[in-house]
């Protein structure tokens, strides 16, 4: 039970806890609000957050640190890192480490590490990854201005909440044409999560999330490069600017969303611009983040496309018993050949984009870690002789692709082990175990801390909320 | 004559001075090279640049320096300016200031006041402006390092033809669809010019680009809001970055233009993605800044889509010699209109992307220069009667927009003057005199240093190319 429940705003929250949107009325009819007037409403207003749902933010919360710590040993963040100066005084410390950052800075780096793995938890309407985008951008801001943990939770909910609003309104359309949405709808929900931490009001916010829709960007053509997380570390760091700017007296568009030039309309949505409004305010009443389509958290650090058919590979191969596989063949819809595209990855960035890879090491290794994303276990010729005998058929309705639904044929000898998977695990209908979560946990933290420090840093994670500031358990394990 | 003709480079340059392009063959047929090749290539290319290309930069490079210094003083700049700090040692200079700042954070700064008046040079195949991203961008990036005038001079001249040759593959689409092109084709320019001045080599260029083009954001939707020219910073600041992330060892995709998820595929182009190639091979020859769609000078602090009604306004004042205006129409075609959508102006932003008020107040004062877009002259009683003497019609072709033409009709007692305007000044077609070019440059930099500095550094500026440090300059300035 986490002391969260907020000073009730407004005519914002119900007695019994749900919250109450207020509608913008035109002569006799009311009408829902508008989207920009909703978001920038809700992420000011002192929501009360249910239990379960914080309960949520701090299952979330905490995978997003253990990636995100881990992340850091990452090329893509260890080559950011070496951009980035150490701020003068104050600033904020970079997870894990005695070493401070401007929070710009900060939010950019830890965006970057957090989705450096690929590990991060993923979220369906949205098509990409909230927290590595919410989390830094709401700890960067608000660290060095002594925010507390109960604070720093009521950002994460409030930011991944907008995310998943906004999802409502962008759809699947809006990935579909090419955009990365962890960056490009993600920066809106850390705007509003950095906004919290500084303590903007609901014309602030509409401000900076307006400032920070003119900086969405992030194109799929880079996934499988470095610049596919570096994409989430733009958009935290954009996200921290815009607040700053609005703070700073700047002016941007009201109709920012869903104005005739709006994000909307040119960056493409699921609905037409005008329909937005109600998209959103349909959903105004639900928490995404406990829902069907909320919190996945992934088992494996690559693309969760690929997460039922590794589900369905490891199966097989305990089936099979260490049997040798003579090939393989693999089902999945084809969204997520579209998005796999390297079939012989030459790095880790690579290999987290591909399926051929990811399904090659598991049936070698019998698990799919951030080992089996080394570049040394990608160049050992075992690896290099399973690819050869996979192969993958895109031959599963497209309708399925909410779970990333597989199936996977082995042939061992005269026998064939055939599993499908309709649901991978880490989705909201198959959740991970609390020993999942610390498995993983450790195993991606210990990578930069050490199993001991990796240890300690889990265990710490359930007092956060309760911390009078956040800077307190960065300082509990620094080295 | 500058000394610029740079040391030709592998098979590159012809005796003759003029560039050839390697073709990629496959097979017995040759084919245009693939478009991110044609521009990394040419970027990093020691090319020959003529000598009237060398003079037409100068003329570019010396109108931004104007309007850029005079830029600091406007808000967006300054609320830029608040959130950044001083550099530790090194760093770039502010122009016309003892002040330093880390080269990003230059870039961002010089990017937002070279676009703050909207007062910067315009590109009509790009609908953009160029000159406010390359060369903060190129500045900032070299100025520490020691760069050269003429490497400067280079520099710019390259990444306005590569935002010239990028924008063949966009075409008017991408600006149509709601982009603001000088932040989104813009920064690719940028990050020629910045990587020219870091040394980055074809590949590094490629993957800057890469970078780049996943940073590349800005919607119209903020025209008329500070947020306008915080775009230009924001893409001046991003080439920097691109290139300091490709030096550094980040990889990108090598399609990042043409590719299934690529920038033209995203974000849209006036060709297929197939055909960006071609578009841009057919052009490799010309230098676009000397050409009809080139260098366009302002004479006037707003959007250019109003410059010829502008001046149909003035010269009608000029007709009707001061006897007062009973009302005027304006005919435009329909793009401006969708341009210029504050009809009753708040704030110096929105009156720069207004049509009603320059025609109000260049009717009322005979001139359109910083001073008519002060809070102080757009809150007078007379502007505010004459902005209700002003109908805007749009009744002209599209097709007539490449040079924004328009007619003005007022009406003054019982007579009517009308004045149309096919080709407003500035345009290529139409250039602006080396004493307008000076009236402007001092005018506008007065606003920040003072006439008389104003003067000094005009006059300095046709020795920046044979400066062994472009710092020399800045010194030269600084208060």
């Amino acid at each position: 039970m986490l002391p969260l429940v907020g000073a009730a705003g407004k005519s914002f929250v119900r007695a019994d806890g749900t919250r109450r949107f207020p509608h913008r009325r035109s002569g006799r009819q009311a009408w829902p609000m508008i989207a920009e007037e909703a978001l920038a409403q809700f992420a000011a207003a002192q929501v009360v957050v249910p239990v379960e749902v914080q309960e949520m933010c701090l299952v979330g919360l905490s995978d997003s640190l253990g990636v995100g710590v881990g992340g850091l040993a990452a090329e893509s963040a260890v080559i950011t890192r070496s951009l980035l100066a150490e701020a003068d005084s104050g600033g904020t410390h970079v997870w894990a480490s005695s070493q401070r950052l401007p929070p710009r800075d900060a939010a950019w780096l830890l965006g970057v590490s957090s989705h450096a793995l690929d590990f991060d938890d993923y979220m369906h309407p949205m098509h990409g990854h909230a927290s590595s985008v919410v989390l830094p951008a709401a700890w960067a801001a608000g660290e060095p201005r002594g925010a507390s943990g109960e604070e720093l939770l009521q950002a994460y909910a409030v930011g991944y909440q907008v995310d998943w609003l906004a999802s409502q309104a962008f759809g699947t359309a809006h990935y579909e044409r090419g955009w990365h949405a962890t960056s490009t709808v993600g920066v809106i929900g850390a705007t509003a999560a950095a906004g919290r931490m500084l303590g903007l009001d609901a014309g602030q916010m509409r401000t900076a999330m307006a400032i920070a829709a003119s900086s969405a960007s992030g194109l799929r053509v880079n996934f499988g490069t470095h610049v596919k997380a570096m994409h989430a570390g733009n958009a935290a760091r954009s996200a921290v600017v815009a607040c700053e700017l609005a703070m700073a007296g700047a002016t941007a568009a009201a109709d920012w969303m869903t104005g005739p030039h709006g994000m909307l309309a040119v960056m493409g949505g699921r609905v037409v611009p005008a329909e937005a409004g109600a998209a959103i305010s349909g959903v105004l009443d639900t928490w995404g983040i406990v829902g069907p389509t909320g919190l996945m958290l992934k088992p494996y650090p690559c693309c969760g496309s690929s997460h039922a058919a590794v589900d369905s590979a490891l199966a097989a191969r305990a089936d099979l018993g260490g049997a040798p596989i003579d090939r393989v063949a693999v089902h999945v819809d084809p969204l997520v050949t579209g998005i796999l595209r390297h079939e012989r990855p030459a790095t880790p960035d690579e290999a987290r984009y591909s399926l051929h890879y990811p399904i090659a090491v598991a049936l070698l290794d019998g698990e799919l870690t951030a080992r089996q994303f080394s570049r040394e276990r990608m160049s050992a010729p075992d690896v290099a002789d399973m690819l050869r005998r996979v192969t993958v058929i895109a031959d599963r309705s497209n309708a399925a692709h909410e779970a990333f639904a597989a199936e996977v044929e082995v042939v061992s000898g005269g026998r064939t082990v055939a599993v499908e998977v309709p649901v991978a695990l880490g989705h909201p209908r198959r959740p991970l175990s609390t020993d999942q979560r610390r498995a993983k946990f450790v195993g991606a933290a210990a990578g930069v801390l050490g199993e001991p420090r990796a240890v300690a840093l889990w265990d710490s994670v359930p007092r956060l909320p309760s911390l009078d500031r956040i800077s307190d358990w960065t300082e509990l394990v620094a080295p």
